[in-house]
């Protein structure tokens, strides 16, 4: 299913060329950080109990983008940090990201996480829940090491509103009165809060001013809101290769996502009939799948959600405009539109 | 099933009078405290996404005995602190201690806890991991409003360890080749550390020196392990009622516990047919519980379980021997008697 990426409510060209170059481009940047950020991650998922390495390194090793941590090693980079805190930082929020998915995998029943089999299909959901708990507990000891109260305080509230957020979306599944303003919380809550608290703790700790932090995190929500309703768009359209997980899985986890909402917004009665047996009822059959696409095509549902991205997008761009203009500042400034664009 | 309970390694009278009066004495010193302690955690764990609150305060209100967070605030009072922070540390304890509860109910697939359902059997596993994270969350925000980067690395490390401890507890299951130094690694894992923790961090918080600091820690731990060497006697020995748990829980689930170990140590070749068959292989049948009983009983696991625990008990009132004489260090003191003589 194509989404025409050629216009924008920013008025900028929608598709420049090259988003993946986007993502190298700040890759570049901060690849020597980087690094030791990789080695640190290694390093602290060990353990003597050898099941815990095992399954931490098969998802972590599966890859992933490491977005949150490059921003957290960009933001420091902004305010010219020369200290090595940062990248404790950048590896205590990947934790924390990581603790996340491996719980979000057995809350999911997901067979699938970055194209290969998650940790709770190949260990069962015991193993899973308990070295998400470990490697959350490793952010801590690693923002503790890193020594700032106040980046303590940004990520356990960010972890709080995380766990928030998945509860929410929980209550939110598989029942079609959830609203926008509903589906906008979740993802705020489970999504974004994460990409704001990652981008903020790297100009802390590199001694951004107050208005500068807040613009930090302001960028990263606004990014993390574009990034999840993407992730939201692509889950009606990539392939499963591009995605590295299978096209459809919120449709039959009756997850309430954007697309679904507008769809069941403009919705015949007919229409609405579909929708309250596939995602309220649970009953999906063959072909099912193919006709929510339709009916989305139908209504616009996926072309406007790409509409309220690129809003959030160009929100991410207002808060960068106040910061350092850096060689960095400019490769988030790309991030954006690879964010967007990404996989179209 | 009776233990004699009239003997004990350290030569003490083992069954002082009243070991719950023990327990009273000491929730008497912090009873105002305590309150506030209480009404901390109810005032914590609100959220408005309302399933938090409901499932955190079913565990919550389920009631337990509050050991750890009275163990923050005895040694706070113990150096006689004066501030507010030691409050927000005893509620810190309990989040984290709940949060595990949480997560092994899922673990285990209990269906009872403290004697009601478990809140995975009445809401499910998705929300009682979600849930967790979310406490386990509130714990940090807390310990960062205490304002002790110490603290916080005690803390942090005691539930990476935690971590640890229940993995590998889980690894060690069904395989009756566990030895005791096996599991005593588990428990001090999974259990002594955030006894020690609790307890190490009101001192803390009220300028204990380092060795005092060191002798809080001893005390927690020891304490710790004994605790965890009775639960698991009473696992074969207390009524469900007095337990607030079913009996023979843990022979079902495989768990390789001291009474375990010691049993098939001493086992005829008939005898560790049984436990393979049993434990091992997961093929337990009608009168299996009460002849594992029988074994445990002929060869004296569950009295030298019990005087293992009371070494440790030994241990943990030696360490409290260097700590300030003080009204709460009798209790501390009478608090090893209730750890090793409740129930019986």
């Amino acid at each position: 299913m194509a989404i025409a990426a050629n216009t924008s409510p920013d008025g900028k060209p929608a598709s420049r060329p090259g988003s993946r170059a986007a993502l190298d481009r700040l890759s570049a940047l901060v690849d020597s950080d980087m690094k030791r950020v990789n080695a640190l991650i290694i390093d602290r998922m060990d353990s003597p109990v050898a099941l815990i390495p095992q399954l931490a390194s098969h998802i972590v090793a599966a890859g992933g983008k490491r977005m949150r941590p490059m921003m957290t090693l960009a933001a420091a980079q902004m305010f010219g940090y020369r200290g090595d805190a940062h990248l404790l930082l950048a590896a205590a929020v990947e934790f924390i990201h990581t603790a996340t998915l491996l719980h979000d995998d057995v809350v999911d029943e997901s067979d699938l996480r970055r194209g290969v089999d998650s940790a709770n299909a190949v260990w069962g959901n015991k193993p899973s829940v308990l070295v998400g708990d470990f490697l959350f507990s490793r952010a801590f000891q690693l923002m503790v090491e890193a020594g700032s109260l106040r980046v303590l305080g940004i990520l356990s509230n960010a972890s709080a509103v995380i766990a928030q957020g998945e509860v929410q979306q929980l209550i939110t599944a598989n029942d079609i009165a959830t609203d926008e303003t509903a589906y906008m919380e979740v993802i705020r809550a489970k999504t974004a809060q994460l990409f704001a608290a990652a981008t903020e703790v790297g100009g802390v700790i590199a001694g951004a001013s107050e208005a500068q932090q807040q613009a930090l995190d302001s960028y990263g929500l606004n990014l993390g809101i574009a990034f999840q309703l993407i992730d939201d768009i692509l889950d009606y359209s990539a392939s499963q290769a591009d995605l590295g997980k299978t096209v459809g899985d919120d449709f039959r986890d009756g997850k309430i996502t954007l697309p679904i909402i507008l769809a069941v917004e403009r919705s015949t009665q007919e229409e609405r009939a579909f929708w309250q047996r596939t995602l309220e009822q649970q009953d999906i059959r063959d072909g099912d799948l193919a006709h929510a696409m339709v009916l989305m095509q139908k209504h616009g549902a996926l072309t406007e959600s790409l509409d309220r991205a690129r809003l959030y997008g160009k929100a991410a761009r207002t808060a960068l405009a106040s910061l350092p203009d850096t060689p960095v500042r400019t490769a988030l400034d790309d991030l954006i539109d690879f964010t967007i664009e990404r996989a179209f």
